[in-house]
C-alpha cells in the first residue's frame, strides 16, 4: 500500500492509480487509464484519466537523479516541494496562469495537479508556426506579478527573507550554474555540438571578453536575490491554447535575478526565430512569422514593464519607491540583465547539454548548422552588448541584425 | 538554578557567576568579581574575574529588545547564535583576529568568550589620538580572509548556500535597512541632529539624486548575497593594542555585499578624521594624525585587495577565476560599493539614530556642527561619486578635498 509508505518509491502506472484512488483524488469506483507522458529530464509525469467522468489529473514525481543522465547524477527530491510551493506562490497572484495544485506529498516527492491536456507545449506550437494572440500579454503579466510580489519592491524585508529560506535550491541552481553559465564557455565534456561547429565553438572558448561577461552574469545569478524566479522559463515550460497560457515546472525556483526569467523566455523565442530560417522556406511566410515572434518579445516586455510599473505605483514598499528615476533604473537594470541572460541561454541551448527541438529538429544538417552558427552570433552579441540596450527595440534590432550578417 | 532553566532569562551579576561556576568555566572555588560593562545598545556584557587566578571571561547576553530604545523595540535572541557562529566562522580563517568563543547557549542567548580587557576599543583610542601600527594590516587581512572564504569565489556554490541559510538575520538587517539606508534620507522620527544643522539636513531630504543613489545602495544591501559579512564593522567593533587587533560583535552578520564591511570601517576612520578638525588644535599635530588616518584607509584597502587577490589565485573556485580581468572587475565593484556604503554610514552617524563619540564628544557646539556639516558633505560625495572611484587614492583625495571646501 503505497499510501502507508514512509519512504520514497518511484510510482508505476499502477501504483499511481492506487494512490489517487486511496486519496480519493479520483473516484475509487471509476475505470481509469494511466500513462507516463514525461518528456523532461528529471521527473516522471503520469496522466490519470477516469474514463467514466473523463476527469483527469497529472501526477508529477521527482526522481532522485536526472533521468536524462541516469543514476550517476543525483538530484534532491526537495525540488518537488519547491515546485509545488512555487506554483502555490504564483497562484496567489496569477491563479489563471498556473496549473492548480491539488496535493503535494513530500515523502513521495509528488505533486497532483491540474491536467493541461487541452493545451499544447508552446515550443511545439511555435515549431509548427502557430500563433498565440494572448501569449505576450499572459507571460508579461505572469512575470510582472510573480516577480514584483516576491521582490523587495512588493514585499516587506522580513517576508522576503522568509521566502528566501523556503526556496534555497542548491542542486537545481547548480545545474544552471554549470550548464548555462560555465560549461559552454570552456572545453567541457558536457558540451554537445557537431564537429562542423567546432571552429565557432573554439572561438567562444578563446574569447576572453565574452568569458569575462559570462563570469559577471554567473556572479549575478549566484548572488542577486532579487525575486522568487521560476528559474527555467523556456517555451517548454509554457502550455498554451488560443486563449489560455499556463506556466509549469518551476522546480528551479529560488531567489534570483528577475532578468533570468525574462531572459529565458526571450531566448527561447529567439531560438525559434532563428530556426525558422531553415523551417519556413516561403520567404514571406517566414518573414511574417519571424515578425510575429519579435512582436511577441516586444509585447511581452511592454506588458511586463507596464504591469510591473503599475504594481510599483500601487503596492510598492518602502520610502524610496517614489524617488524619481528609481523605477526607471530598476527596469533598465532588468533589461540589461535580461539580455545578458538570454545570450547565455542561447549559447547553452546551441552547444551545451540539452538543446532545443526548434533547432535540433531541423533535418537538413547544413541548414541546421547555419542556424546554430547564427544562434552563437546572436548569443554572443546579447552578452557583449547588453549594457548598451536601452529599450526593447534595441534588442529586437540586434536580433534582426545578427541574423543577416 | 539557572542552568536547569529551559527558558530565556536575563542574567544578573550574581546569576552569571553561578552559571559560569556550574559550567566550570570558572573554578567553582574561586572568589570572583563581576561587572556589567556593556555600553552597546542591544546586549548585556558581563566581565567575570576569578580574583585568585586573575582568569577572566566575558559573557555577552542578547536582550529581547534594543537596550537603547527599551522594550518597545523587540529583537530576536537568535542574534546571539548568529554572533557566536560568525565568530567561530571567522576563527576558522583568522583565529588571531577574533576573540575565542568558549560556549554558546541558545536558550539564554549568551556567549562566553575571551576577555579582551588588555585591549582598547579602537574608537576610544582614535579619539585620544593614538596610533596602531598593525591595525591596517590586521583589518585588511580580516576582511580578505573572512569575505573571500564565505563568497562564491572561495566556496563551492552548495556550501555557500548552506552558509546563507544559517545566517538569515531579518531583525538585525532591518535595523540597518531603516537606520542606515532609509531614515536619514527622509524626515523620519528616528533622526537625531541639532537644529543648527537643519538646513543641511533638509538639503539631503530634497536631493532626489542622492536619494536615488541611496535607493540603489539599499537595494544592493537587500539583494546582494556576496559573502558572510560582519555587518557592523565600525571602530567600536574593533579592539586593539599596539600589536593585536580583535574584531568583535558580528551579530549583524548575514550574506551581504563585501563593500558593506569595508565601507563601514573606512567610514568610521573618516568620521574620526573629520572630528580631529575640532579636536586637535595644533595644526601640524592635526595634519599628521589626519594623514595617519588616511594612510590607515589606504593600507587597509591595499592589504585587503592584495590578500584577497592572493587567496583568489591560490584558492579561487570555479572555471572563471582565471579569466583575465575578472578579479579586477570584482575588486573595482567592491571599491565602488565600499565608497557608497561608507557615504551612507557617515550620513547616518551624523544625522540618524546612534551617533559616534568621535563627533558627539566635541564640546564646542559650533565646532561640532562644523564637523557634522563636513561629514554630510563627505558622505554625500562618496555616495554620488562612487562610480568614478577607480583606486583608493581617488577616495582619499575626495575625503581630503571635501574637508577643505
Amino acid at each position: 500500500m503505497i499510501t502507508k509508505q514512509t519512504a520514497y518509491e518511484p510510482f508505476t502506472t499502477d501504483s499511481v492509480v492506487d494512490y489517487l484512488k486511496q486519496r480519493e483524488l479520483i473516484n475509487p469506483e471509476s475505470p481509469v487509464v494511466c500513462e507516463e507522458i514525461g518528456d523532461g529530464n528529471l521527473n516522471y509525469v503520469f496522466r490519470v484519466t477516469a474514463t467514466d467522468s473523463n476527469r483527469s489529473l497529472i501526477v508529477k514525481q521527482a526522481l532522485p537523479y536526472a533521468k536524462v543522465v541516469g543514476e550517476s547524477w543525483p538530484l534532491t527530491l526537495d525540488r518537488a516541494r519547491i515546485e509545488s510551493e512555487s506554483l502555490l506562490q504564483a497562484a496567489k497572484v496569477v491563479p489563471e496562469l498556473v496549473p492548480a495544485v491539488y496535493e503535494n506529498n513530500p515523502v513521495l516527492a509528488s505533486t497532483v495537479m491540474e491536467d493541461l491536456s487541452s493545451h499544447t507545449v508552446l515550443r511545439k506550437g511555435l515549431i509548427e508556426g502557430k500563433r498565440y494572440p494572448e501569449l505576450a500579454k499572459h507571460i508579461g503579466t505572469y512575470l510582472a506579478y510573480t516577480l514584483f510580489y516576491s521582490s523587495d519592491f512588493g514585499l516587506e524585508p522580513a517576508a522576503k527573507k522568509e521566502l528566501a529560506t523556503r526556496f534555497v535550491n542548491p542542486d537545481l541552481c547548480n545545474i544552471t550554474e554549470d550548464l548555462v553559465f560555465t560549461d559552454p564557455f570552456f572545453d567541457h565534456e558536457t558540451n554537445d555540438f557537431p564537429e562542423a561547429l567546432r571552429p565557432d565553438v573554439e572561438e567562444i572558448w578563446a574569447d576572453d571578453n565574452l568569458k569575462l561577461e559570462a563570469a559577471k552574469l554567473k556572479q549575478l545569478f549566484l548572488t542577486k536575490g532579487e525575486a522568487l524566479i521560476h528559474g527555467d522559463l523556456h517555451t517548454g515550460s509554457v502550455f498554451v491554447t488560443e486563449g489560455s497560457t499556463k506556466v509549469i515546472d518551476p522546480e528551479f525556483a529560488f531567489l534570483g535575478p528577475i532578468g533570468f526569467d525574462v531572459g529565458a523566455f526571450i531566448a527561447n523565442l529567439i531560438l525559434n526565430y532563428l530556426s525558422q530560417e531553415a523551417r519556413l522556406t516561403d520567404t514571406s511566410e517566414r518573414n511574417e512569422f519571424q515578425d510575429y515572434l519579435l512582436a511577441v518579445i516586444k509585447e511581452t516586455w511592454e506588458v511586463f514593464t507596464e504591469t510591473f510599473s503599475g504594481l510599483w505605483k500601487q503596492d510598492g514598499k518602502g520610502a524610496f519607491i517614489t524617488v524619481p528615476g528609481y523605477l526607471d533604473y530598476v527596469l533598465s537594470q532588468i533589461l540589461q540583465e535580461t539580455v545578458g541572460f538570454a545570450g547565455c541561454k542561447i549559447i547553452r541551448r546551441t552547444i551545451g547539454l540539452s538543446h532545443v527541438e526548434d533547432i535540433d529538429g531541423i533535418e537538413n544538417s547544413e541548414a541546421r548548422i547555419n542556424v546554430q552558427r547564427a544562434a552563437l552570433q546572436v548569443g554572443r552579441k546579447l552578452i557583449l552588448k547588453r549594457e548598451s540596450q536601452e529599450k526593447i527595440e534595441d534588442v529586437i534590432a540586434l536580433v534582426r541584425g545578427a541574423g543577416n550578417e
